[in-house]
């Protein structure tokens, strides 16, 4: 895209939110569009979106998990259906209230997500155990009319994810498959996208309206603020019941199912972006990165042209399943070069100048450590494929060591609101559980709890009473 | 689904219409939706449209065509620019209104289609010479308030499809780019779904709104219907004028860039299904199948088990990216299993009983034209490939033959009528090109014409004056 011509970056990895931006145009990875709050996704960016679908259509399978597709628009009467649900996606639905010269009998909701038109058809074709699991999986887009300020990939007013739905006849096993999705998506974010998160589960405050409770994984941003990355929620029979998703056992009782959904959008790419980049521009992890090696001749005059050789090797690494790619362009220097694929995140660059055509060598060199070794064309296969795992296994060990680092045990509401303040990162406190502790954390720190984990020891760092929680608080996106 | 318990079909396949509506219920490939003319893409038939994705995402990347995701909503002004484009949607188009509790200020179309989407960012992109061609594609649904009556596939108010769309510097590569389009669906139709179709051009009254012209492909239905499988459209300069998208030459010279734009929908997965299926069900090409083999063992009381062999040889099956399952049910028998995969379309069935096991022996029975054959369990994998490939083949060849069977000649409106009237298919006529001579025959006889080949010989079917076109006339859906 014609953007990105202009080399270099302007700001600085330290101003995370202008570094964000500016490398989101420069490296064509989106646009934005003539609607506010909505966005163009570009090709690298659609190919990191493609990795990450085959990857979980592949493990959901697995799972018995089906891919299906539901209708883009919701009659308002079941969108109200379950009432807390409603409540909870009313404020940012976007209405369809007319259809070419006619207005419309009754409006209908562009999806904000698709619990109550996919229930509506479970309680149609659930009846008997013969029936269940139910587990289908829909890839979409859902629309949602954010009234706080959006940023590409991270808040948005339509998002590409996917959102899985399964029915089950006992609690156990939904409790097991809202379990099993968490355990996917870390999955994802780990091999994928080489990001670490923070397994727990909401408050009541934060949860998913109309689950019984939400599991989540937050990941940190080097900005010190968290970021959800996904969400598996146990909806218990809260939908079954309204919506009458219910199975007849042998002895004729009847049953409502228990039932779980579970999402991840593309979100998870604004936060590879921003943790793993850095003041040269991105900093794409091998498995998703839509170019892994990049070939640059290094061409002197009178001597033999080592371009041939580069066309050579990409081929051999194409061959092996490597994504490489020759840059032949004779307008631009080397250095121009390093400098732009440096910029769009290629993990791996390959050098070869005459000097290693004679003797049979080229010099690899790594995105994300900078650093240079020389390696013989004979092993290239074997020696760029150990070049991108190991880059993908450093580049999520570095991160893992950074969020430890940002892991911080605080006692008092006044070191709370400082490590908040100076954007420690996670901040864990003992809390009671109560409504009025955690509303109080915000009020006092402007922090959320992100999530939390079971733990009856300590007490509440706000009231003082037997501490029910482990939270996980911090500023977030 | 509990729906496609009851087996077998109440309808012939002669009534075309009932036992389509029928069949996509008890096969389990779609249901209503709650909004009338919306669908639900249930697992067997997201899986055919997974394959589709697939198939074409490797051959256009050979192309250079590379996915994006351009947004959902599309304001009105934007839809306008083009005026016969929007005079063409306008009638079908959802209008969003209202967002959370405010009305917008300007009506945003959900998508009907996204050249006015696209361009208004393509003419940001293009500069110069070095920003071309340019070459996006889109997965995505689309939303066509249809006031004729909807049939699932076939005709829907909302439908998944793929949308590409591509610039260039001169006419000719646009040229190239749009048949190219038309050569890779008829090979997605041919290699996949086992469809033949007719090749041609619309003409100035069926062409896309918009375009300069259209190219199309046009499959035969058994009730002698035909069906627009794809289009390609070569719209010239006629949205990079409204949309100012130029580049500038090396001399400075400012000229307007070429385009075109092409889609598919899952409407080809409704031509597929009448196609090919028979009166016990679904007949779905092996390369799509989402079952490719169904085994099922026959259990004779007093003689060991072929259970735990069929299981061995599935896994043989998968192994070799067959894909394959043992129905293991105790409760049916095996004529059931037999009538109940028959229906859902299968390609092969192996039958194992008892005796096989001893010999080393299983029965293959193929569902296109119930020809049982024994094969040994020793060469499975090589057999059950030649037996696939083999159906593939033979329902194309077969679905050739009915086409080729469904073509007339035909020399006056007379006869035409009469064609058109029996349901002969295809009609080929001369016509001279002039709308009014393809409003007669429209007013005629009921049919349209489909598609066009330049062709100077003989005269027009209507008015006698020298032809300009062979016309392919049919009823259609």
């Amino acid at each position: 895209m014609a953007q990105s011509n202009e080399r270099g970056l302007q700001s600085s990895k330290e101003d995370l939110s202008d570094w964000y931006s500016e490398i989101l145009i420069k490296s064509g990875f989106i646009d934005f569009s003539p609607v506010g709050g909505f966005i163009v996704l570009l090709p690298p960016a659609a190919f990191i979106w493609e990795r990450i679908r085959e990857y979980m259509n592949r493990e959901m399978e697995k799972m018995g998990v089906k891919n299906s597709y539901f209708p883009l628009l919701i009659p308002e009467s079941l969108l109200k259906k379950e009432s807390e649900h409603f409540a909870g996606f009313t404020p940012e639905v976007a209405w369809v209230t007319e259809a070419g010269d006619q207005k419309l009998d009754e409006r209908l909701a562009v999806r904000p997500t698709s619990e109550t038109i996919m229930y509506t058809m479970y309680s149609k074709w659930i009846h008997g155990t013969s029936d269940l699991p139910l587990k289908l999986n829909q890839w979409n887009s859902v629309v949602r009319w954010e009234t706080s300020s959006t940023r590409p990939f991270i808040r948005t007013k339509e998002f590409l994810w996917q959102e899985a739905h399964t029915a089950h006849a006992t609690e156990d096993e939904a409790l097991k498959q809202a379990q099993d999705a968490l355990d996917l998506y870390e999955r994802v974010l780990k091999d994928l996208l080489a990001i670490p998160v923070i397994k727990g589960r909401k408050t009541e405050k934060e949860k998913f309206k109309g689950a019984v409770f939400t599991y989540t994984l937050e990941a940190m941003m080097p900005d010190g603020k968290a970021i959800q990355m996904a969400t598996s929620h146990m909806l218990g029979q809260n939908f079954s019941v309204p919506f009458e998703i219910a199975y007849v056992d042998d002895k004729g009782n009847k049953h409502y199912v228990w039932q779980t959904s579970w999402g991840l959008s593309w979100r998870v790419i604004g936060a590879m972006i921003m943790l793993h980049g850095d003041s040269k521009g991105l900093v794409i992890p091998p498995e998703v990165a839509p170019l892994q090696v990049v070939l640059v001749p290094i061409i002197y005059k009178g001597k033999p042209d080592p371009t041939p050789r580069a066309r050579e090797l990409a081929h051999e690494l194409e061959l092996a399943g490597i994504r490489a790619y020759v840059d032949e362009r004779n307008d631009k220097t080397p250095g121009y070069k390093y400098n732009e694929w440096e910029m769009r995140g290629v993990p791996l660059r390959i050098e070869i100048g005459p000097r290693d055509v004679e003797r049979g060598t080229m010099v690899l060199a790594r995105r994300d450590t900078g650093e240079k070794s020389v390696a013989n064309m004979a092993d290239a296969v074997a020696a760029v494929k150990d070049a991108l795992s190991s880059i993908q296994k450093s580049l999520y060990e570095k991160a893992k060591q950074k969020l430890s680092s940002m892991i911080n045990e605080v006692s008092t509401l006044d070191e709370l609101s400082e490590a908040v303040k100076s954007r420690k990162g996670f901040s864990v406190v003992n809390l009671c559980g109560d409504r009025e502790c955690e509303d109080k954390i915000y009020d006092t720190t402007g922090a959320t709890v992100r999530c939390v984990e079971e733990s009856a020891e300590g007490k509440c760092i706000v009231c003082g009473r037997p501490a029910r929680y482990r939270a996980y608080v911090s500023k977030a996106y």
